[in-house]
């Protein structure tokens, strides 16, 4: 598969100390899955400018993409503007088309544009906006890096106008085939299959009812018709399988 | 402060094509957070075995322990052990004590010990091994890394059973203040509290109602009285805050 790759990146103290449970990822990798864009990485660092700027520097170089969530409000520590900026060697400050979409934000609600709330008009150089429908304070892309806010809502609606910009590949499908027999019992021919499809994924995902011990097998590829394929023979390999142990 | 640190790693490619939404992280972050382990980094990688010993391999140089979640069962897609003893520079095989414990309990509940389930006895080389009062298969340590499994049952027994043995710092404590009034207008102050308290960490997190604007600030620190001072300082700067614009 030669599909875009990218790496997510969480920023905030709060998903590390357990205080919050991050949405984001599973959102973006869904979103990413659709558009035919493979993410093979996430990694969450905490409100700290030399994790982010590490971060942002090994994921930009080995990924097409790399997606942020968090740290851009106005807060002493939404500090990830300034991080990006440092990552990817270009200055950052005040920018007049940022400021101008706050301040007509700011105005229809009669808000004060003050100095902390300007602080959100503060892109690298250079970036471009990303549009935020819900609370205007825009997010940006330099470079691969796409910055995002952290509030979910806010952060939907940054994916929903960003990655339909974005050149995706074919859209990866998935089957999921639900078996009543456990892991162990599967495993064998569930591995021979995998090896006679190297276009193919094939993942196991135990489950367990009071009737006992399942898996769901997951094919994830994007032929359809080579997923129908081994479908197929999978059921024919469980089907000759000698009787639950 | 001079808390042990950590790194988890979640590995499996189900998280990140979306299928499966990772529960195990918020259940390690709030566990290490009481016992005083600070929680510094999270990644998520697939089950590609070039990706997990990369990340092992830098996880385990730069924090006190680093945990990981998923690829331990039967079948094909099932590498971490490998993997882990890769990057550890160790060997691996089937071992005694762990065919042992699996032998037992297959044989109790009647269960043939094939050769797919045989593959989770695979420990590496001096390894300790992580009891798991679920489903029999154990995890493992090996240096500072300690294996565990992906289905969140079992991976907070093994939690459980793992990180009390753990030197444990002083519980970072939070305190969590509702403030009713928007993140623009108490970021100044809030941030000039922050410079007065270099030992405590403030974050800020951004709500909405139908009645507007609000935001919890979080306290958190390891000193209950310098947590008490800070919250008091806070109350009496944002009653001091000009009306709600």
């Amino acid at each position: 598969m030669k599909n875009p790759t990218a790496a997510m990146l969480v920023i905030g103290d709060e998903i590390l100390s357990g205080r919050t449970r991050d949405a984001n990822m599973h959102h973006l990798s869904g979103v990413l899955t659709d558009h035919g864009i493979d993410l093979k990485e996430a990694r969450v660092v905490s409100d700290d400018h030399a994790a982010i700027v590490e971060a942002i520097q090994a994921l930009s170089k080995a990924y097409t993409h790399v997606f942020t969530s968090g740290g851009i409000g106005p807060t002493h520590d939404d500090i990830t503007a300034d991080a990006v900026a440092d990552a990817m060697g270009v200055t950052i400050d005040v920018r007049e088309d940022a400021r101008r979409v706050l301040a007509a934000h700011y105005a229809a609600t009669g808000i004060e544009l003050n100095e902390a709330r300007l602080r959100m008009a503060r892109i690298p150089e250079g970036a471009a906006l990303i549009n935020n429908p819900v609370s205007a304070a825009p997010g940006f892309t330099i470079g691969n890096v796409h910055v995002m806010a952290g509030v979910p809502k806010i952060f939907e609606a940054m994916v929903a106008s960003l990655v339909p910009t974005l050149t995706g590949g074919d859209p990866v499908l998935s089957r999921s085939i639900r078996v009543e027999r456990a892991e162990g019992e599967i495993a064998g021919p569930l591995g021979a299959l995998a090896e006679g499809y190297p276009h193919l994924s094939f993942g196991s995902y135990p489950f367990q009812t009071e009737r006992g011990f399942g898996a769901y097998v997951v094919i994830r590829g994007t032929q359809s018709e080579q997923i129908d394929d081994a479908e197929q023979k999978l059921c024919e390999a469980i089907a000759q399988l000698a009787p639950p142990s």
